[in-house]
């Protein structure tokens, strides 16, 4: 059984769905690390109801002080518009994000003797996200192996796929898209032109599934 | 430049010393995960001060209740008195409380624009705590090369030596050992029977240096 890192947004919100349908989580865990878009949480709360997943939010917020100026948690710095694959995209880089979530989320599996956590980096997070490559993923799986007296394993079942590919299986699954959060200005609704929103845009056209996304403007 | 793991115990506190003697350290961060045994943090707080080296405290109080059953964050279940390498001292382990630290130190050197975190990780603590065993650090330092656009190193320089080696090394820097906290039971005085007040009394005698500690009793 599984710990899921759970955000909210369209990846992980598939993953949920696979892993329920897989009958292979028992927990999922959001974080809230003062990041701006924490509409996402809710999405996550709603997700977990729906499926009876038990959710749990983790409360580091007030560690978002020390991780210094990028445009996620830091007010004072703009969520850049462009592509996702763009370099101004680095603002957007939380420093070391996934590595404090996952050895929370294996602390947890621990606890409650799972056998593995899970996450949803996927190829399209490569460029940008230093914390998304596959080296990293598989750096962490070793010390995962290594943490506890029994091995921690970890799943990343779309780390060889496009947000396309997660999409059409998304559809499959039967995930509600409408409550899955993507965009990184936290605002009322999608914005549709930050890299993440374009991201989400570019995938539903190239799945050919009509994009339920209400985006601003 | 480095961040430091920074508990308080002896063994940090030496490591504290040895980084400031070298003017290799920028911060040293102590954790509230919700440890019976908080005495340690003011001990951290003051030996800073008198260093002079920046300190912080990260509140990850609230994530105390995910560790599930363990002697150092759950009070029903009480810190067993033995040996510090017997099985029983497993009721000890916080799990995987080192990776959680060391991915929130990696976060902060990045964000400051330091190369390296250090933490006081020694030889004797391999056989009962699977997160200081050397296998452990060798992947995580893996992790931290990778978990950003310029690699993060693990500097451990303890990993080799024993507790008396290291008080040895303390006194050398002048450690100031009285303002240094080992007791897991967290009581007004050291208990003197727990496993590691037990090492603590031990690596003072076998470094032939006069302890300084007030044990209970």
């Amino acid at each position: 059984m599984s710990v899921l890192i759970y955000s909210g947004g369209l990846d992980s919100t598939v993953l949920l769905y696979k892993l329920a349908a897989e009958k292979r989580i028992s927990e999922a865990l959001s974080f809230d690390y003062g990041q701006r878009h924490l509409k996402e949480l809710d999405c996550a709360r709603k997700n977990c109801e729906v499926l009876n997943v038990k959710w749990r939010l983790v409360n580091l917020h007030d560690i978002g002080s020390l991780f210094g100026e990028n445009s996620l948690t830091d007010e004072r710095i703009a969520v850049p518009d462009g592509r996702y694959d763009d370099s101004n995209m680095r603002s957007t880089v939380v420093p070391n994000r996934n590595m404090i979530m996952l050895s929370i989320a294996a602390a947890r599996a621990i606890a409650i003797k799972d056998d593995s956590v899970a996450y949803a980096a996927h190829a399209g997070d490569h460029s940008v996200y230093p914390d998304c490559r596959p080296e990293f993923s598989d750096a962490m799986e070793s010390a995962l192996k290594l943490c506890h007296y029994y091995p921690i394993c970890l799943l990343r079942p779309f780390s060889s796929m496009n947000k396309a590919q997660i999409v059409a299986l998304g559809s499959k699954l039967g995930v509600d898209f409408l409550n899955t959060w993507s965009c990184y200005k936290g605002g009322e609704a999608h914005c549709g032109k930050c890299g993440t929103c374009r991201e989400r845009r570019e995938a539903f056209a190239a799945a050919g599934i009509a994009d339920p996304t209400k985006y601003a403007g």
